[in-house]
């Protein structure tokens, strides 16, 4: 099976902390092994860590100086998720068709042009302006065959119910 | 063609501005005609007007002191996603050979009792707690025809590329 990770550029603390915890968190439920981030910040860390000790897995958060050298050394195909992109319905088949893991990059509002110099595919989940959490999650449900539907062993775990809240916890 | 509303609940300003705003720039881009947003944020109303008024369509957001109403007297399937509902994949093919508009229901964290009684489908996008905005993309996605393909007629608009940043602006 492919790996999937991921690079959130340009992250600001004060204003992008709850955005790139919900990119991290969405990254592990559909699959990804680890999420690289510039620009440290030890709430995103810490909400992320925590979730991971809850819920299971072996998802990683991975501080970086350096974003380019992540992407100069990484030997995944180079997937730069943005709305100036390409359709992905128009590259999804030869993404598939790679037997490459895959290293996906989502920025914050504005990405140096190095980004879309070293991307193998720059991507559009539609060109209009949206959110990098849809995106991600678009483009991991479209390439991954599991995708939301991985399995986690964690203490806490929920009981899918119709009706209400149900969550099992190991003692 | 269904038409396709959302209702935001439990938006806390401070923390929940850049979120919500997330969560209403995907309903848009991803064909919803409009969301409904409990506690009413006059910065997410302005980011998404903004939006509206430079790239397109005819998205509304509308504030309500309300939402148990908005769900009462709406005539739509109401569907509630959340992270302890039963299997998107499974209710799936239900929801979509409905003929019913769709009111879907995204909270903030936690969720008070009367959205899982009122919600005709309590829907997890997957069981691991990740965020609304990958929940709410994944959804329409899986249920529109149109979803992120969605044409608007905005005075800006993006030329596709696979290499760089090109925008069409109208004189």
């Amino acid at each position: 099976m492919n790996n999937y990770e991921i690079l959130r550029i340009g992250h600001r603390p004060e204003r992008d902390k709850r955005i790139t915890t919900h990119v991290a968190l969405t990254a592990r439920a559909f699959g990804a092994s680890k999420i690289f981030l510039s620009n440290p910040d030890s709430r995103v860390i810490n909400s992320v860590e925590d979730v991971v000790n809850k819920f299971g897995g072996n998802f990683k958060i991975i501080p970086t100086e350096n974003p380019k050298k992540v992407v100069k050394s990484s030997s995944s195909l180079i997937v730069h998720l943005t709305m100036f992109g390409l359709p992905l319905d128009d590259i999804l088949d030869d993404i598939k068709s790679s037997e490459q893991d895959i290293l996906f990059i989502v920025g914050a509002e504005k990405v140096p042009p190095w980004v879309f110099e070293s991307a193998d595919y720059n991507v559009a989940v539609g060109n209009q302006p949206h959110s990098e959490v849809a995106a991600l999650a678009v483009a991991l449900n479209s390439i991954s065959p599991i995708s939301y539907n991985t399995k986690f062993d964690g203490k806490i775990s929920v009981v899918p119910s119709a009706t209400h809240r149900v969550m099992h916890e190991e003692d």
